[in-house]
């Protein structure tokens, strides 16, 4: 595990482009995050790199050779670095680069951006002790944490065909539900839909089947983080999953980030990784001396709200709450380590989920459940409107950023999707 | 839904190719399942049909242009007819084509057997309620069978990476268990190594996101059918699975037989489908006259255990099983109405798992975990050796096959795969 801090992360360091310098920017030159765009809906996806308000083309950058996401995604440590380097350098006050990197510069105004790579398998992990007990609770009463909560990082795979880019809306799903009282279930509209703030950890290097992934190399296979909705219709959710999972009630619809924050952009802000002295300690393969050194990332995490209303109305939404990715239970390295313990391959470009992101306070509820109190409590909105679930049109933005005192602080951009109407049944 | 039976199912039908001719083989020319073979590790995948002890290279023999197998398996039911009639013609007895389909031969001995398409997602369902009820116990034994089974084909995603070929081995798995005494789990390799007997059902026609797939058009959205075992280690299950489903107990590998038998050749072997009449019917979105008269299929299934033992003393194996699809509660098309009721996309080449096909007798079972209660029971074998769970060098090899009065008995070849030691954790 490395935490190279080096003159790339110079909160003094400018770049020759104003937009990058702006206070306000999310991309600064000390971030440099991999996402794909295209210019026309007929045109291929190119690698690109956001910077202020622009886009550097990594090929037109003299970068890149393919615009294969996945190859890139999946090069080693030194392949990653100097692109960050070149990056870095090129887009700096005073390089001598400036003329090659301005004439690849794309404004991100005219562009679509969409998923950031292939995303061969996606798993869904649960790394929020808040979130797993206070959603427990709901599911079980008597039971909210099952005894292997403490041991095992627990994960479950997920549908990686419908996850969406950012900006796209997708129908509200239809599905069995039964109420307590009713005899029989039936079909329909979900009326408990609801969202989760996650974050999306996307596999670099792959590891081959039969190879396991050890915790002191763990943090290498990742290549970086973006944000990601895990949209989920609890009606449906509670009737399908028992014994094996969820599944309709997830697969309709992700929502992923379009810009990927590298693990060397993220390099400053790793934080001490400690359990509660109660808690068992993680078994050998689940801990190292650099996880327990700097396995937590501090992450601050929001949930904004933009009703239809609202929309209507000019308004940019509401946020409903926050968190911060310290508080997961497990390490990014965890997740690595364990999904990979019995030999599973993960293939660059796989996107692990974090599972709801959820703080230690009840208002830092990760999803609509949590606020809600299972649908009880309706959460008012400054424009006189409330939720207990989402509504047809209400659009959630997840945002992200990371801030350390003596560093600049960088973004992770929107992740925004849009609940449109069910469609009548097929 | 279609059961369109025609010339190229004829039982008289015989081929040039004194193999196919053969009552012995599981490819006669009313069979013609695609799959996909290299003659050497360097050379590409190239899309062929099995015929005898021979198979056609489809490109070779004009059938094909491309050698994208996803694509082929996506296409109309049109194309997929007349390919079907394209070989069926020029394999026959006295064809004119004879010449040219003799040039596109390969003996099935000289070549290596590919997975037969890319899978971009794999599904896992649950189908048997024998299995369900049998493992429920073992599980949960006040509550072996939930009460959604009856309502809700339930299934789970499952991992598509780890999907191997027929005729791998695979390492035993290391992972996280804890005995019910323990204070606390360990990592160790799984004691309880299990297989499942199921099929895999190859989706054919993709849907778009958001869009459902009625009843009626199901079955047309599928390809065909292969066998497929689902590796799974129960002590690693026993332990992870609540509250989100299996996980690591699952995808450190799974093996897919190399040949899909279409559903075009498998239009004979429907049988009506009917719920027990104290059983609740199904959901209108669930349910069509067409699957009623035909939902069920007559897939005769076996199961054999090759040991090492056996291997070195030059023995093909002993059954341990065997069951038929026909006993399966949920049909084809119902798993793909339910997998997409929601808006699920589905891509070509997707795979279905039915869950494990275990009958009503106790004989029956599909997995070892039904065979020998648990672990309880040893089951005897021929050559004195004993199985409660599998060991290292063991093999396990599924069969399928169809046959019915009047028609020619068509098989799926095997699905073959076999135990290596656990690596030492990483």
């Amino acid at each position: 595990m490395s935490f190279f801090i080096d003159d790339t992360h110079d909160a003094a360091l400018q770049s020759w482009l104003a937009s990058a310098n702006d206070p306000a920017t999310e991309f600064p030159i000390q971030n440099l995050p991999l996402g794909r765009f295209r210019t026309s809906v007929s045109a291929p996806w190119r690698l690109g790199t956001a910077i202020g308000d622009q886009i550097v083309d990594l090929q037109l950058a003299g970068l890149v050779k393919s615009q294969d996401a996945n190859r890139l995604i999946g090069s080693d440590l030194a392949t990653r670095q100097s692109l960050r380097r070149g990056l870095s350098e090129g887009l700096r006050a005073g390089s001598a680069e400036q003329a090659g990197f301005e004439a690849a510069l794309v404004p991100q105004s005219t562009v679509e951006l969409g998923l950031p790579c292939y995303i061969g398998d996606y798993t869904d992990f649960y790394t929020s002790l808040h979130h797993a007990t206070t959603i427990g609770k709901q599911f079980r009463p008597d039971n909210p944490l099952l005894p292997n909560y403490k041991w095992v990082p627990i994960g479950y795979h997920g549908r990686a065909s419908s996850i969406c880019a950012s900006g796209h809306g997708f129908h509200r799903p239809n599905g069995q539900t039964k109420a307590p009282d009713a005899d029989a279930p039936k079909l329909g509209p979900c009326a408990r839909l609801d969202y989760e703030l996650e974050l999306g950890i996307v596999v670099g290097r792959a590891n081959a089947m039969g190879d396991a992934v050890a915790m002191q190399q763990a943090q290498d296979h990742v290549f970086g983080l973006a944000l990601f909705n895990d949209w989920s219709a609890r009606d449906i959710q509670g009737w399908e999953y028992q014994p094996l999972g969820p599944f309709l009630s997830k697969n309709f619809a992700s929502t992923l980030s379009p810009w990927i924050v590298t693990m060397e952009a993220l390099a400053p802000y790793h934080l001490s990784f400690t359990r509660p002295a109660d808690d068992p300690q993680p078994l050998p393969y689940l801990d190292s001396p650099e996880n327990r050194a700097g396995g937590a990332m501090d992450i601050e995490l929001e949930v904004w709200l933009q009703t239809g209303k609202m929309r209507a109305d000019g308004h940019a939404g509401e946020r409903l709450s926050c968190s911060n990715f310290k508080d997961a239970y497990w390490s990014v390295a965890q997740l690595i380590a364990h999904h990979t313990v019995n030999g599973c391959n993960l293939a660059s470009g796989d996107l692990l989920g974090s599972g709801t992101l959820s703080g230690p306070l009840a208002e830092q509820g990760g999803s609509m459940m949590e606020l809600s109190g299972g649908g009880k409590k309706p959460i008012g909105l400054a424009n006189g409107e409330s939720r207990t679930w989402l509504q047809d049109g209400d659009s959630i933005i997840l945002r992200g950023y990371c801030q350390r005192q003596g560093f600049r602080r960088i973004g992770f951009g929107e992740c925004r999707g849009t609940v449109l109407p069910a469609r009548s049944p097929a």
